[in-house]
């Protein structure tokens, strides 16, 4: 299974794929979305770019799933207001290519990746690093788009040993499912 | 000239379209989406079922432009976070389809529909009843959908008058992106 990790934002959105097989990860690819390049008060020329790019990265790699960080409500509620934006214009290049979507929050990441929902970016890059043998460091949103994908890959393990140990395995779709209701938290 | 008016929401969606033809508005069509029919922990479901149903009107009716109301902070933080996501799946929906997509506040559209940036809900379908010549009352989510292109419509005039009075007239294009210009405020 291929899954495709994405941490929402309007300036940068960072996306991160790896595979999964049994409990090994295999890294294929990171990076990042920006939409710097449009006019900031063009909002949905920005909404657009990221919409296409995530489309591609979806055309180019062909995940079989994808995880998404939920975002928070930020002190400054007009930032609240364009982040849910940017989010929805990811989500929704998501499931227009019907891909299922699961959902974590930054802390359920942090203790899948970490072991510990407080980690900081630096710690985040480290074990991103580490649990995929990459040569550098993965900048801080690639970094976060891994670790959501490593997140669900975890999740759907559990959820398919689980599944074996009530003797329900071999249904491969159905613990898959399983996994991506026990990713979502809302 | 076509206008797609969208009153975005995350449970009902109100959409209108209104042709143009210099200060004459003809009525071609409303509605609503509703996400209603999906459990509502399924956000990505929901913003699909949004995302869909714009682009079906969108080719439906094949509007020229579209014009999407500004949505403001609530004052629960969750329900902007919301509110704002709904908006990102809308404004996507509408770009994909390669739509100019203009954006206007509630009291920009009350002001162009009613003449008072106060009036309340039944005070806009009356008015949008009286100048699109509707049989009945429109639903209120729909009279927004329909003021919204209005207020466009409006707008576009204005400014093509303008632009011929500057003697810039002639080149339509222009004038309608000039239009389109006016009708951000962020």
């Amino acid at each position: 299974m291929r899954i495709l990790g994405i941490d929402p934002g309007l300036r940068t959105t960072g996306f991160g794929l790896v595979d999964v097989d049994g409990s090994a990860l295999t890294y294929v690819a990171s990076g990042t979305i920006s939409t710097t390049q449009i006019e900031k008060d063009q909002l949905p020329a920005r909404l657009k770019v990221l919409f296409d790019g995530i489309r591609e990265v979806v055309a180019r790699y062909q995940p079989d799933a994808a995880s998404v960080e939920i975002v928070f409500v930020n002190v400054n509620p007009q930032s609240t207001l364009l982040l849910g934006q940017a989010r929805g214009a990811a989500v929704t290049a998501l499931v227009s290519c019907d891909l299922p979507v699961a959902e974590y929050t930054a802390l359920q990441m942090k203790q899948a990746v970490v072991g510990y929902g407080r980690a900081d970016k630096i710690q985040i890059q480290e074990m991103v690093k580490r649990l995929l043998n990459l040569p550098g460091l993965p900048g801080p949103d690639a970094a976060d788009a891994l670790g959501l994908a490593i997140t669900h890959a975890h999740a759907a393990h559990s959820m398919a040993r689980l599944a074996q140990a009530k003797g329900l395995g071999g249904a491969q779709n159905q613990t898959q499912k399983a996994a991506y209701k026990a990713g979502r938290s809302r």
